[in-house]
């Protein structure tokens, strides 16, 4: 239900829910007065933006948003569930992470075509006890997150559970024909990895493992899990300069999603476990080598892009691009499997061991 | 967990899953073998159209779907939850009408901007059982739904919960001008209704008050809350005719609708209760006209178009658009509240009492 709150009378003169009869100075209520149009305020303060203009034209408020498209451009769709319980837990995850991750994970999405994202639609399930304090810090972060993407909350869609759901669609851009699929490698590709794998999934650990994590903490693995980038510029450098010929994100562990863009591409890969990058902070910790490349392997949340370059264009590909190390992992086999060569030497099969929701 | 399937043994051959390694003679099984896999390649299928071409040039299967939008037009972007004990009891609700419903309400907000739909992405959530009988009944009545309004399944997200979680977005597209937003109603605009109103909210009391409903029903009020029929052409041809000042689809009910409209117009609007359109069950039927009329009023889930026309275009407005009859139950005013001219002929403040998540 709606609370009165103070606010300069300057203000509220001008607030969009006091509407004022044509010739009359009497002060109505709004004639919509529904939690769910309460709601609906918060996320049209949330989406007003300094940021660049896009080509939204109609945002939030009527029954759909529109957008124009630029001509020469195609439009990249994404859309991802993150559900309380399932994907995030509101005791452990400060809801700023939760309002940034819903986006970062869907504009990862975005970013493994090669594209850049212009806006998105929010669907969102709330307790009604929720629309207070934990909508503001949610908001505040998905607002965050949309500012540093460039992405503008163009609409979406709102009702009250018992639970949290949420659901982020995202809109993009590629240029026609420029868009890079999973399913274009071929062998004798390189096998390109960005950034460091592993750190989100650590992070993940120490979560399950405290019961109540700081909201301020600076742990690195932690801040990687919270507040994952996706790698939009990279991606689309990649798309522009056709240097890669198939490209995913890694959003369920590098295993599975490997595992995929070689069945898209109908092509087996061969990957080096001594290769993988791994976090500094890994190598001085205790844990054996062993269960940290597990963790790079099959542990999900990276949103590193993992994409293939043709032998004769890998000298095109830096050490680092803007600062994000770029790491040449392996090679793709026209046998149509995954192996590991391991710490000692030796090949095995690499099974894809990353999330599953109906696994168990 | 997949199930062995018996199929021909020449469709085996061709299955996706079946992999070949090149110059191998031994058939693979699929590398990346997951729950989630096995239900997207239901989706493939069900995904698999032989409708017009549409614009997607990528669909399901990569990590986002591609849509090459018509120059000269907008895209149209809208969302919408679809929850079960919110707004659908598997216990009452045939999966083939969930799988048409959920499509259908969200193809009506492009329908109430004038645009015609294009594509659309399902985020569906299911517990494991419900990965064969259900989920197949539920693809039909999806996919009936898809081929009807022309609307392709570009892509989506799935998981598994213990209860079923619906999101749908649909993509569409309008000359680029011409949608009918619901901002653009002035004093003496007349305001039409399509269809009828309050018989889908009648077949909800009765799958409420009935403990199983048959399945193959043919009641007139179980079918239009079953299998709502979003106004496509319509929206078109006011968009294109310029007809319509404003438009809103009723989906929460035409008190809650017409409200929407007239505060994002900054008008008001008197409607008269006797020439809202009802269906001629009702005037059969014992209940008597004034709770007929509520039902008319506040019932959501008609899927019928709201829009306001100029007086001096009226005139244009036919009877009845491809057999759908149009009808003028108002007048948009100036001062800014919702009046109800009642049966018996004393006008009252109507209020905004259609569906609510939040209320209560």
């Amino acid at each position: 239900v709606p609370k009165a709150r103070s606010r300069p009378k300057s203000a509220r003169k001008h607030h969009p829910a006091t509407l004022r009869a044509k010739g009359s100075h009497v002060r109505l209520p709004s004639i919509v007065n529904t939690g769910e149009e309460y709601l609906v305020q918060k996320l049209r303060r949330a989406a007003r933006t300094k940021a660049r203009e896009t080509a939204l034209r109609v945002g939030i408020g009527d029954d759909a948003a529109l957008f124009t498209p630029r001509s020469g451009y195609e439009t990249v769709l994404t859309c991802d569930w993150f559900l309380q319980g399932t994907h995030f837990l509101t005791e452990k995850h400060p809801p700023e992470s939760i309002g940034w991750k819903c986006l970062a994970r869907a504009v990862s999405d975005v970013a493994a075509m090669g594209g850049q994202p212009q806006c998105f639609l929010l669907s969102l399930a709330l307790p009604a006890s929720y629309l207070e304090n934990w909508l503001d810090a949610f908001l505040r972060g998905l607002r965050r997150a949309a500012h540093t993407f460039g992405c503008r909350l163009a609409g979406g869609d709102t009702t009250r559970r018992d639970n949290i759901l949420i659901n982020v669609t995202v809109v993009g851009e590629v240029r026609a024909g420029r868009a890079v699929l999973r399913a274009g490698a071929r062998p004798k590709d390189a096998i390109f990895v960005s950034g460091q794998l592993g750190e989100a999934a650590f992070g993940l650990q120490l979560v399950r493992a405290h019961r109540q994590i700081p909201s301020h903490s600076r742990n690195v693995a932690l801040q990687r899990h919270f507040y994952p980038e996706p790698r939009v510029a990279l991606g689309r450098w990649l798309s522009e300069k056709r240097l890669a010929t198939a490209m995913i994100d890694i959003s369920d562990g590098l295993s599975t999603d490997l595992a995929r863009l070689c069945e898209a591409s109908r092509v087996g890969a061969k990957i080096t476990g001594a290769s993988i990058p791994m976090p500094r902070a890994f190598r001085l910790r205790k844990p054996n080598r062993l269960s940290q490349l597990k963790l790079a392997l099959h542990g999900g949340d990276d949103y590193e892009l993992l994409f293939t370059v043709p032998n004769r264009q890998t000298s095109r590909i830096p050490d680092s691009f803007r600062g994000l190390p770029l790491s040449r992992i392996g090679v793709i086999s026209n046998e149509q499997r995954l192996r590991l060569v391991d710490f000692d030497g030796r090949e095995r099969t690499l099974p894809a061991y990353g999330w599953d929701p109906f696994r168990g």
